[in-house]
């Protein structure tokens, strides 16, 4: 939770060099989750990025079929932008053989797609339990089956797919996987060279072993996610805030984070109604305000 | 999830040794929570489980204060019922020393209740982390600390106090303790004739480690509370569902809990506006019916 006034606006363009206040993890860390844009294109976004110094951008693949893929490639270069991870492959779990095979053939364009764009990481949300059984326990060996068969087509393209476990709220219509800690247990049945996780605070924050999960999670982690958590709550899916806007720790979350050795982008990734209708030119200096502030 | 037509509705006040249909835990258990008629008083929901051959009610504090204790008290034993739960105590982390010594205070006026009521339980729900500071492991340890003071007046006046773990959702505004794997680490520090565990579905379904921390929880279990989690989500706290509309797998998690030894009531308890605007008349027989067909 935020204290105290509003800190100080960043001067717009700031160097991507630039060191942010004491504590602050730096804007050269920072990855811009196009989906807190949600209404922008993805060549707006870039655009905005590339503008207010935003080293990174995470892109979201409807956006890139909208876009297609060799301009996004383009789009991204000539902006001087590294892409921090492709949102999202996963979605495993369905009720048929045949629907499966197709949802893993997906995942593979979705590897293709990260790889083009050189990704750091292909977030993978993992998926939930079809009807009509709508049997979690099956549908946690259907995640697993779907790894284990897109993890040698990501190996020899060279990218590294990250299990997003999330919150609770969501595992009867996106992710089974709920846990770091069944997260880890889940990642590390493969080469941590392929298969890591990635830590988004709004889905993890609550945990009782956040702390030591983090740390059992060193060596794995491939991503970190930032928001908040806004209380009270509505609706979960649109529920999450500008950091400092809500109850997470942030700081000491993230210092958990690089505890465990990563040192790697910081995306902000906030799908809320408000935050959608700010103008990029306007919500891109409030990202880098309060993502050096608070986190 | 309920599967193909509709069961056979019951004969409205069916006699409570009525066995169910094969694999049903028979009427004899089931709890009406009063929460599931909140529109209803304490009278008008007693004088409707009488009726309806229901045995067991579950209690609610502000229902209670509106009644009346000593009204209450007639009015469950006049009409033949025992009272599975008074709900809730809990609430223990607050900003200030004097604010934590007040919620304790109401707590004992809560076992006072109960005990006079002669519940099986009094729930706990936990309480969540107060603002400023927000710190979820501090308002943890202020819940360790609120049951350890209240746990001799329980004692000492018979009453068994349930620590229910809520579902993450509710982390930030009602309970720190989310899951039964906490929840339990918790009640062990105490007597289990004192501190025990109620196992709410709707808060628990989708954990990893559901089964195994059922099991783990043998001889704590002191209550268990069905409903359903139903698709899609949008507001968490009214997003419960009559038994068999969702995706909980009642009768697999029933069985886990019998197989820890727990046999006593069990609490059907809807917060969902459609339930609430159901006449009593037309409520009840619809509680047993998908109780005996899905629980």
């Amino acid at each position: 939770m935020r204290r105290g006034g509003a800190p100080t606006p960043l001067t717009p363009g700031a160097s991507p060099g630039l060191p942010g206040p004491p504590g602050s993890p730096g804007i050269g860390r920072l990855s811009f989750n196009q989906i807190t844009a949600e209404r922008a294109s993805l060549a707006e976004a870039v655009e905005a990025c590339a503008r207010q110094g935003v080293p990174y951008i995470a892109v979201w693949r409807h956006k890139l079929a909208e876009t297609g893929l060799d301009r996004a490639v383009r789009l991204v270069r000539d902006a001087g932008l590294r892409v921090s991870s492709v949102c999202r492959g996963g979605m495993f779990p369905a009720a048929t053989h045949a629907e499966r095979e197709s949802r893993i053939e997906d995942n593979r364009r979705a590897v293709d797609e990260a790889a083009a764009l050189g990704a750091e990481v292909l977030v993978l949300v993992c998926g939930a339990a079809p009807p009509p059984d709508r049997d979690i326990a099956a549908a946690r060996r259907m995640v697993a089956d779907g790894i284990a068969h897109l993890v040698p087509y990501a190996t020899e393209r060279g990218v590294r797919l990250g299990i997003e476990p999330m919150h609770p709220a969501f595992a009867a219509e996106r992710s089974c996987i709920t846990t770091l800690r069944e997260a880890r247990c889940l990642a590390e049945r493969f080469d941590p060279a392929t298969v890591g996780l990635v830590a988004d605070v709004y889905h993890i924050w609550w945990d009782s072993d956040l702390y030591e999960e983090l740390a059992r999670a060193a060596g794995r982690l491939v991503g970190f996610h930032v928001s908040d958590w806004l209380v009270p709550v509505h609706d979960v899916l649109m529920n999450r805030g500008m950091m400092g806007d809500g109850v997470i720790e942030l700081r000491r979350i993230r210092g958990a984070v690089e505890s465990a050795g990563y040192a790697g982008p910081i995306e902000v990734e906030i799908f809320n109604e408000a935050v959608w209708r700010t103008p990029l030119d306007a919500l891109l200096p409030l990202v880098k305000e309060r993502y050096l502030a608070c986190v």
